[in-house]
């Protein structure tokens, strides 16, 4: 189970744009993942009112989905070779400006996977889960592959 | 029109994650613009294919839907400072990888402009425009200002 | 709060659609919206497994979530007239076949609203919300009126 | 090619909400599908505008572009019994009230398959499909089955 953050990477810190934004990485479990996206001025928009880009917030919300549902996947066989997701949709939604100097949490969930398609859900907010930043729905096509070394992921 | 492309930074290079990607502002026109993203082992999400990150193309179709937007409502007005745009929805499928060494090429159209939602689509391809890897569906909420300088874009 | 009722058989029986496939007004509330669908051999899409026409679930949600939409806006004055709500944005993901035999529920919230804009998520199961037949993610574009009659919803 | 029409009732008349709607089948292709919704009084969604509700609509796109995927498959195969598609994924964003009085027309292309997945395209307009009232973009999971009759379609 712990060997499931060597995955983490893959989706932030290891890609430019995840890196470049500052996203951090916070926790992955069982077909769930938490990214955060602290504040800072490279990230701002709009000047004027020091509200970050929302294409971060749409990185963020991408980032997160695709861990979530690889790490849905992976626990199936404890194997992080098992299986490649790709995304096939991603359906998002931004209700608001993120608060200035908040950080941004994007949290997922993957809550239903069959043969081939991993769905997922996320959301944004930036301190309370109930007044969201923007709302994310993904589908992921999985490429399931023979268990590589069913020891991989313990 | 021929300053409308003074909006381009604020939508690629500008912007952390469009300059670590390295995309590139192609052309901009009245509700229409094209961004190119070249090919570079920094973006490589799979090693095993070469195949580039699908969080590139999303980066990729979300930035220049938001241009496209931008620029169809900033037309209208020939003022760049006439309106805001915020990304209310985004929709997009993923048809296929990007072939590995080729530069993916996003182009967006804002068809349609009411007073509050500018709608666009866009097109990520690697050449061929009618063998998509991924297409995207958008809304956009336009904050209108009161003309600030009719001399602006000219 | 009870003349909210009032508002349901726009969405449900009155309209041709939820007539024919049979679809039930459950109940409404402050932002929030339940419908059934009840099974029934008319709305088989597919004879050898007896599974209900997929077509029958977007109405359902559709619907449900126009009237959550709405729902919110008319107690926000409690005034069934302060405004109308049209859909600018609907995003459904469809997890599973609904089992055969069964009714099919349908619950919205629309849990934000700005000035122009009403948000909700609906989902659709077959009497486990925890395993969805689908789900769904709606914006809908607000016209407000002034006050028609404030005492016209108590 | 000329008993691909056969699949049509199944997308229309031959379901509740569609034959409610009064929906008309105008034409399927290899990969293209065309509907018609005629204008009526039983289809206003409000009275005082006498415009026709947004759920009727959705219902048209819907239905469209499951037949558009439906007859890309089977003309790969020219067997109507080659395959189930289910859908996976629907967005869909509403630019502008259709025109009282006008027939609907709803035109859907299946522009790309690939083992698993049809992605479609529709358009619903009142005349002009350059001046559309709602766009859809759709994935359908496709079940491929034996040849059950190589000569079921010709």
């Amino acid at each position: 189970m712990e060997k499931m953050w060597a995955l983490a990477p893959a989706f932030v810190e290891g890609i430019p744009q995840g890196k470049a934004l500052g996203i951090k990485f916070v926790s992955v479990d069982v077909g769930k993942a938490t990214f955060a996206l602290p504040y800072s001025t490279k990230i701002i928009g709009d000047p004027a009112t020091r509200v970050i880009h929302g294409g971060a917030i749409t990185t963020l919300l991408d980032q997160v989905s695709g861990l979530a549902a690889t790490a849905a996947i992976v626990s199936e066989a404890n194997d992080i070779n098992i299986a490649n997701v790709a995304t096939l949709d991603l359906s998002l939604d931004y209700m608001r400006p993120a608060t200035p100097g908040e950080t941004v949490i994007g949290t997922a969930t993957c809550y239903k996977t069959t043969h081939h398609i991993a769905f997922v859900r996320a959301i944004a907010h930036d301190g309370d889960i109930n007044d969201p930043v923007a709302m994310c729905q993904a589908t992921f096509m999985i490429t399931r592959h023979k268990p590589s070394n069913p020891e991989a992921v313990s």
